[in-house]
């Protein structure tokens, strides 16, 4: 309440307080009154108090989200990925790292970057078959032919196929040929989007938003979870802000941050996170070293003629150095890669 | 390229670009060489090049789009919405107001407001039968019946309908009901709906996404239109900035900005853009003053009971009196309201 | 309190407070307990609290500011500018022009400028002496003979003169020469400088910084205030974002924000604002619409020669077109330009 | 130049250039031409050329900053600090830990702050004496007396001392104390002082501002090698972003984006960088995988009555334990600690 707020304003504002089915609890002040509001299940409209008179501002400090929540379950999740060389895990003892090329191309180039990513002991393969770009006129993924061509990854490499879901169609054909179904950035609060993702029984890998904050992040992935799929993985890949050396600005805060209020594991995105190629192995080696429970890394063999993105790729051999080092980073957590 | 590249470098270079299908155009300086790129009929994707021995930066300088250009169409593209009382225009001499609640919530609901804004002066009327929120527990709007009462204030007041659809399914229910089409920030980047929104014959309205830049919004608008629907109207909501006193930071530069870049008409939301029902009576003289074709305003006759952002809507008696004076500025730069 | 917050945990907790001299206010929740802090002088240190046992979160809700706040002083304050040709105002009925150019080059450049502007009705002159430049080989001001020069254009037009202080030793010759003492963005939180300020008799306008929120830009008019000067104006001039199509985001809300939380008046940089000549006019019309008590214009007769920031100064007829427009703009708010 | 520009406004753009004292390039391309300019030292100013008939946009290419560039001087600069217990260096192959308590309290919280961090290996020791605080009412340092109990620690702990100065005067007294000038980011762009700073012979630790982009942080220590001081130390500590779950948003790409600029060392502060207490350890090892040449860290032996930012403080049992995983992190690349 403001400074001058009389008796009767307080009242007004606690009797609507009640009357909206909550309960009022003014706490006087040294120099103005505080009123706490509880027995609210969700989140509280507070439109209709802070217009009221004497009102100064309305807080809000119970957290939307509940599934997401480590007050519902204590515990990490683990997410498991059966692949045909045996199970990867994100939220466990191991770091999983998750390479491949921005889009699929072709069976060539696909079969060419798994090989050398397989070497390098990446055991999930990612690569886009549908494709959001900024431009109508840029190249928009191979779609249904790309997800047979991962497919065929999968059988030929033993790998895990994670890819990109842009809209309900390419969702069900994604559930169909894939093992972890992506949600990118840019529908992040697509939420018809995710949904019909809560109603697929393949793990999702969730991107947050270029501008999302922690809080609609986690609401997003409740989004998910409220529909009965538990397997969500989080992820970080940069959000936008006035700095302009990076194509985003990677907030690796966020992973801690998740950590705390959320038993669901968080991956790094370092490739779109900075979109510079010379900046993936320092920002993959400050992502495990801050905890992440993954990394997504976009690999080409020749990123100079990608379709897309390949300002951000890195060689196979660089791919190879990166989960060398990751790897010692990780065993200083005590952790392994797999 | 950087000041110490060797003349091998740099032919290296101006070799890659041609065999990329361009011409290059290497400008020696005091300090560095400049290679300019054209031919190019896209964006050229820069990363091959960056990363080249010697290079010190890629910088884009042609712009992506076309068809929402003014390069392609110098004069004002105006959108004609006919209602059963009279055409309304965006981006004419006219600046054309659409009001009504946040949320569709009962007839009696829609027809009130209706009626209050109505004799305030507006002819087109606005209120969400599909509302995404953030939390999966929120009211999330009628659907199909809150659009069957859109059509009966249509047929009972005379006015324009404008409603937000949220995927394909709800695209093509709006369509058949409304007026106009909107399309809200958090889907400024669903591709897969903007190019269901191009091959519908219904105009558009686009809001710009949360962190959108003028050429990102301006893409958005592209992709519609590239799928022949040249009836989009832009729409300026505020952006997300650390700046906490407003909901969202509304950017009332992107008026003039857009204009000297696009013919297409462009209005304001100032509920969404300030979040505060005290701040959308200046904000919407400014957005008229500043040159905007129109504004969007959230009226309730009954804020503190409105289902969704009810902190942000004003009452009839203000949003009439908000009319009042929009047309006394609007008369500034000789504009009429419509 | 987290949810699983043990009796215990809370009641350390609400001993912490009491400890450290407040009170504690448990409020118990359906899920959780919150408990209010009240008989605090300033703002709580909340490092202590957050990090015991069973905390979830300190949320700070009463504000930090004393002298600066409505809560102190109910109505507006009025800055009075004694001038050569009489007084103007910052805070009443009238709306204030400021203009000139950015920079003093030449006494012949200001006595141009001068006499154009004073023309076009403005009776208060801007040109800066002491330029903070990004880079330290650009033109950085030409320091006392710049302010002499405005002395000269203050007797010679009768026009009062607005001018920047960078340091102590800069401010107590513009205090000597000017008679409105500016403050700029980067010094903000100079709170060395801001003091000195505080000392002077001379009123401050004290510009917002690149990246300050509300309250901490009213913090910054505090320290000047707290050290017994009372006449400040604020003034917005855009802030730091994402968005690239201006050289900032000029945030008008923040003028509706800050009438609502302070009695001190607050003014709008359009040529900062936006950094682009186009722009200067759209948006000064809506600075005067949402109801700035007045607006700080660069205008230079030959802004393609100027030595700073000519690409943001507007011709001496644009900026009598300008005025002219916000004349009949203040006229539906009731306000005069002065 | 915009695409409908005719040969002679593409002539007149050359010759303004030119007149300028410039060399124009015009470069014909399939839609547009674009117009190379060479032969200027520093930045050109763009506002003449902008604003001129046909002209689209006007792009900077070349790099304001010079003495700071690898352009100049290609290797590492390695900052040599003399301490009584032997040389520490910034830049070099080890990582430089600085630990202490954000501000002086008295000679006992020093000594046990100062007693503690030795133990855990730190060589140079931090703490301020003078506060920038945004508000007037919150402790603001002790000034001298507290220069001289750092006076103090370097004698009894042979550690050396880097501690902030916050205008002309202060830093004369910090030079004759301490080992390194600290310039908060509040004063990035406090040029009077960066100049003062320049002059010097102390080295200078320039923390990056809270908004400031990499040309700007860039230029801020250009100011101060201007003036013949080189043995400047850039720090990130986080900018300010939407983002709200940390204070600031800990721009760990900001590392590598200097590295490949400038051969100045850069060192990481995830103590303002986090503002939390449970963040600075993950954000600690990160820096350090990052490739950072150092690490500010804020500890106190009691930080919940620490007078100033005790939410951000780490335990010194917890700095010992993040030294110790640093080390291991920093021997994955090679690394030591000093």
């Amino acid at each position: 309440m403001q400074s001058h707020a009389t008796e009767e304003q307080i009242r007004a504002v606690c009797d609507r307080i009640e009357a909206l089915g909550f309960k009022a609890h003014p706490i006087p002040g040294a120099v103005r009154t505080a009123i706490g509001i509880t027995g609210n299940t969700g989140a509280v409209d507070i439109g209709s108090l802070e217009s009221m008179a004497g009102v100064g501002e309305c807080i809000p400090v119970s957290k939307p989200y509940k599934l997401v929540s480590r007050d519902i379950k204590e515990e990490n999740t683990v997410v498991r990925i059966p692949t045909p060389s045996g199970e990867v895990t994100f939220g466990g003892a191991a770091v999983a790292m998750v390479a491949g090329p921005c889009a699929i191309e072709s069976r060539e180039q696909a079969f060419t970057v798994a090989e050398q990513v397989k070497a390098a002991g990446a055991r999930l393969f990612r690569g886009g078959a549908y494709k959001p770009r900024t431009s109508p006129y840029s190249f928009q993924g191979m779609g249904e032919p790309g997800l047979k061509i991962l497919a065929e990854v999968r059988d030929k490499f033993g790998m895990g196929i994670v890819t990109e879901a842009i809209d309900n169609e390419s969702l069900e054909l994604v559930e169909k040929y894939a093992d972890v179904i992506q949600i990118g950035a840019r529908n992040m609060q697509n939420f018809s989007l995710l949904k019909v993702a809560g109603r697929s029984r393949k793990p999702v890998l969730l991107k947050r938003g270029m501008s999302a904050t922690l809080d609609e992040f986690l609401m997003a992935a409740e989004y998910i979870m409220s529909e009965g799929n538990y397997n969500v993985i989080l992820c970080e890949r940069g959000v936008r802000t006035f700095s302009d050396h990076t194509r985003n600005t990677l907030d690796l805060s966020m992973i801690p941050a998740v950590q705390r209020r959320s038993h669901l594991p968080i991956v790094v995105d370092p490739s779109h996170g900075t979109g510079r190629r010379a900046k993936v192995l320092p920002l993959s080696r400050a992502a495990v070293a801050v905890g992440a429970d993954g990394l997504l890394v976009e690999v080409h063999h020749d990123p100079d003629r990608a379709l897309s993105d390949g300002m951000q790729s890195i060689l196979p051999e660089e791919f190879a150095a990166l989960t060398e080092e990751c790897r010692q980073i990780a065993a200083v957590l005590h952790r392994t890669l797999n």
